[in-house]
């Protein structure tokens, strides 16, 4: 594989970022780690570690770190980029004019647009312009930071349109420690990865209500449920929501205790409100703006989210959460699959 | 609704069994209960309880509790069979002389008959013949009789051949703190709630082995898809999976403090032989069983089934877990819903 040796840069060295960097860099290649403050590459020049975002993991001398946009990217053959998903417009928008014509880029960041209601590659398509999606693909799926870099066994799935992209994408990731799946379905990959976050932090408020096993089990099926609606109607595969970018990230956020969306639902449960909730968990939640994002989808494409739209009860109409509860179990009685007109047993 | 004060039969006390006649007893309903042992009966008559399956819960007096199987069949206009599911042939073939014609037969096993191979479902067919099959159902999906017993919210499914049966099933168990979904798929409900209790077995093993949740979400993930790869070969319908019985019984099965299949899987990914670990949990572990039915199921029906493999191999072959993680790590590349070939999107 002519990539095994190409250069790599790597913008944004938080968590995922940095683990990426180590995870790519070897004896043969050089990986360049862009940071946005001077602190930061000063910390990992002198202690070759990232102490905030990735302590206690090693960062070889083969990791290349630098706040200069254009160094970082000269002669890179892959881009891979780490950016909070709220700030990759600006970020892509200023590394385009420094990107070499015919690069692998591979987006690990996971959201829909605020104001524009973009998914990410719809986003990178209107400042990169329709000839760049050839190669453009996305990595999805559950995967801390922390575990990859500690060589844990996972697996993640690539999308990307052209199925060139996708498998060299595939070969640059895979490792005995990471296992890469390739899927066709960028829609429905850069849905379950952002949506997921809605339905964790719903876990979350069921357990700080009640810690029912039963409910939560109930709430992450039924939840999956709506996103696949609402993803189909948006032209996805259903069956991504089954894999890794839908299930596999769902299990991750809703099972750890390390996940914010889900510390925060927790807080709301308890009978905090938003505000109380968001100042306890003290970091970005990003299940709250995507709860917005999911109820606009939802109106926008028609599809009913039962879920979603109790969420967003709670969250901004100050519904209290026992409340929301009954609604969704005392809706009409319903098929399980209908809605997903994919039946092929029918009555 | 008639069934609304028909009279319901439940066989078999043990927890879900109990669970379900509280759920289903009411001021205008008797609900039978037949247990196997006197001990039990008496117990019910004296405390109201069943202390070893069901502690703590209050039994009402509108639950008549007997060993007598004609006299807990007669009149009845619904029976729960509530057996472990390799009682369940024996159990049925003793009560059917006294099940009344046209009862409604509803089944909350979840298993495969060891030797035949079968389902419970044609477990049922082959013992009361097909005539009967419109009047029976499947009761399934993610519900700890405990919560249930203390109404905490659960979502469950019920499938039948009989959309009439299902529906009338439906409006039986449907309450404020129970949702029922009906589903035609009787085959994918009872295939996941069978196959499901592999996969908990092998999370416990990467539990016992490292606590990765990177693993475990990517186990769970890749082992409802070759249980869906299964199901489809076995004309199921692969959204079943995704639903409450597949994937909703999986979660709470793998994330549970309380699965003896988990524990049982721990113990091994500690470095205990099977057997020990069976002697550990001292309890029935029916992913022990079910993997061998699996493996079985995936050479009659010809489909690549790595996870249960590998599954196959630590159980009843002494391959070290360690060893069967990296078999499944360095498999050849794939892609990651082709071989589900609805994939509507196309490279």
């Amino acid at each position: 594989m002519a990539l095994d040796c190409g250069q790599v840069t790597v913008l944004g060295a938080g968590s995922w970022g940095t683990a990426l960097a180590c995870h790519l860099a070897g004896d043969e290649r050089t990986v360049k780690l862009w940071a946005r403050r001077t602190e930061l590459i000063e910390e990992i020049n002198t202690c070759r570690e990232n102490k905030r975002y990735l302590p206690g993991i090693f960062l070889p001398a083969s990791i290349q770190v630098t706040v200069d946009l254009e160094q970082a990217l000269a002669g890179a053959e892959v881009v891979v980029f780490s950016v909070p998903s709220h700030t990759f417009r600006a970020v892509l928008r200023k590394a385009l004019p420094f990107i070499p014509a015919g690069a692998l880029i591979v987006n690990t960041a996971k959201g829909i647009e605020e104001n524009s209601m973009q998914r990410l590659s719809e986003v990178f398509i209107s400042e990169a312009g329709p000839a760049r999606a050839k190669n453009y693909a996305v990595l999805s799926g559950p995967s801390h930071a922390e575990e990859v870099a500690l060589k844990m066994p996972t697996a993640v799935v690539v999308a990307s349109a052209s199925q060139h992209t996708a498998v060299l994408a595939q070969d640059l990731f895979m490792r005995e420690n990471l296992r890469v799946y390739t899927n066709p379905d960028i829609i429905g990959v850069e849905l379950g990865g952002a949506l997921k976050n809605v339905i964790a932090l719903g876990t979350g408020i069921v357990d700080g209500l009640s810690g029912s096993d039963n409910a939560k089990a109930a709430l992450m099926t039924r939840g999956l449920t709506e996103i696949t609606r609402l993803g189909m109607a948006m032209h996805a595969n259903p069956l991504t929501f089954a894999g890794l970018a839908g299930l596999g990230d769902l299990i991750v956020t809703c099972t750890s205790r390390h996940s914010r969306n889900r510390r925060a639902g927790i807080a709301i449960g308890r009978g905090k409100t938003l505000q109380q909730a968001l100042d306890e968990v003290n970091m970005v939640v990003e299940g709250v703006r995507t709860t917005r994002a999911a109820h606009k989808l939802s109106a926008t494409w028609g599809v009913e989210m039962p879920i979603t739209e109790q969420m967003y009860q709670v969250l901004f109409h100050n519904l209290p959460p026992r409340a929301a509860v009954n609604n969704l179990m005392t809706r009409g009685k319903t098929r399980e699959v209908e809605e997903l007109a994919l039946a092929k047993i029918k009555w």
